[in-house]
């Protein structure tokens, strides 16, 4: 998949955009509709108001407002980046705003949830596409987005049936103007395949840096100075927002607890394959995740540099 | 740590120097001694003749042997660089070669059974300085190695009580003169250490690679497709030699074992959070780990740029 951005729009997409949140992924939904020529005007929201002060500063949005009704207000999309848990109040208070034919959409890493959420306060008339950016980084805050976060990404929409399906192809048009691949499944599959390719990993790491903290005989310099060995993979995705994961895992757990029962049973395994010196066991995993590692490079989601391609002399 | 080689040494510090095994590691020591003048003479090994085929091809040692015993012969420093578990039988191999007041050093990354297998064959007069440069990359063979591997990382060595100081302090010179900042402890606070931030971080990485490819539900390549959100980075580490972390987990098992029961536990009490929604326990515990990164980045042992500093556009 192409990591560039393709040529901007003739004529944008959307006459006004509200982005409610403008975190990571907003303030990069917003540095991307401008640069793209997505959205006549961006009109960011965010309810914090030294945010709004930081967004105002960045100049990449034409208004910017603490007042997530307002922003909605005329919009024809509203995007939800806010954490999980709290798009159902967002949707709540936009609603008296929201004009007949806008279209809301979010960018949760959940879709059953936010879904059950948002959908009973819209207004009839207003369409609901969910969308889920399978992209970010470690970084929080409006100066840590930038323009190309979502190229050469995957972005997943899981509408509902009966959704207007031109709505469902303006929030298409909408990511692939920011250079995603865009992909179509139930709200359902969405979350137990995100369980396993994103929810159950950021667990773990969550607990494996826990895990070392904690270790009194081990001390906390010890485990920051050796970590190169591996365990500093692990921190950057425990790096990631605090309460985005938090809302997370309250709002997947039927698909994240099933997800991390598998992975615990195929851990006891691998244990007793350890305690009782089962060397071949060992080897026969370790090379069948090595070719999994190759099919992830050879299909472009990740640099085919070792190390990440970090930087080195 | 800077993570550049500083001067070449003005004389070789070995006159000699055999390395055994000419892997990821072993290559880049080859590279690095050569370009530091660390040896008057680098003399590569290894058993695989197409290996020391491809080493002759990249010029990167002065001979090259399928003998290690040939190779050790009039060494003043020879290099283990085989998996941990061939250790002993290297070591065996090389003895009757190896003459009084030369050194041998290893770079496993397990250090007490390194240590066990390779002491009883060594004779008298030849000092053993175990090492373990905590560094690496995914990749594997000689042509993955390079000069400034070990640059800025740490090199960690083991030695016994009674060992010469001469022969420790000719060890720590090459490991400095390769770039590595060096630290001397016993062996099996070594093994504890690494446990915790090396080896059950790769048996994690393994385990859920190899839980997320067994999923009958979610197919392969949606694991693969939409592994952006958290689990690509697993698969980087997944992707490490198969037979060297066979022979880590194997040959430091007590340690590991311990390790894995602790994160388990509080695995199981992350799990329990979630089923009961406790938010609260859930962000402080993400609050925390956010911090042990910036640990990590402020003491250079990673790339403060997001998401490892992957090449974008």
């Amino acid at each position: 998949m192409p990591e560039r951005l393709g040529a901007p729009r003739e004529a944008p997409l959307f006459r006004r955009l509200a982005i409610v949140g403008m975190g990571l992924i907003g303030s990069s939904i917003a540095r991307a509709a401008r640069r793209q020529n997505l959205a006549g005007s961006v009109v960011a929201a965010d309810r914090d108001e030294g945010v709004c002060a930081r967004v105002r500063d960045l100049g990449i949005a034409d208004a910017v407002t603490a007042d997530a009704a307002e922003a909605a207000h005329g919009a024809d999309c509203v995007i939800l980046c806010v954490p999980v848990g709290a798009c159902g109040a967002v949707a709540k208070a936009i609603a008296p705003a929201l004009e007949p034919g806008a279209i809301v959409s979010d960018v949760g890493s959940v879709k059953g949830a936010v879904m059950a959420q948002v959908e009973p306060h819209l207004p009839k008339g207003v369409q609901f596409v969910p969308a889920h950016p399978v992209a970010g980084t470690e970084d929080s805050g409006p100066e840590a987005g930038f323009a190309t976060l979502f190229a050469g990404r995957w972005a997943i929409l899981t509408p509902a049936y009966g959704t207007d399906p031109q709505a469902v192809e303006a929030v298409r048009a909408l990511w692939e103007g920011m250079g995603s691949a865009v992909e179509i499944m139930s709200a359902p599959h969405h979350d137990l395949v995100l369980a396993i390719t994103s929810h159950v990993p950021h667990l773990i790491a969550y607990n494996i840096v826990g895990t070392a903290a904690d270790l009194e005989r081990v001390t906390r310099s010890e485990v920051i100075k050796f970590s190169a060995g591996g365990f500093r993979d692990f921190t950057r995705i425990a790096a990631s927002d605090p309460t985005m994961w938090r809302d997370v895992f309250l709002n997947n757990k039927e698909a994240v607890l099933e997800m991390l029962q598998r992975f615990n049973e195929d851990l006891s395994a691998l244990a007793r394959a350890i305690r009782w010196d089962d060397g071949e066991a060992l080897y026969e995993l370790f090379t069948r995740t090595r070719a999994i590692r190759r099919g992830i490079v050879s299909e472009g989601q990740d640099a085919p540099a070792p190390d990440f391609g970090r930087p080195r002399e």
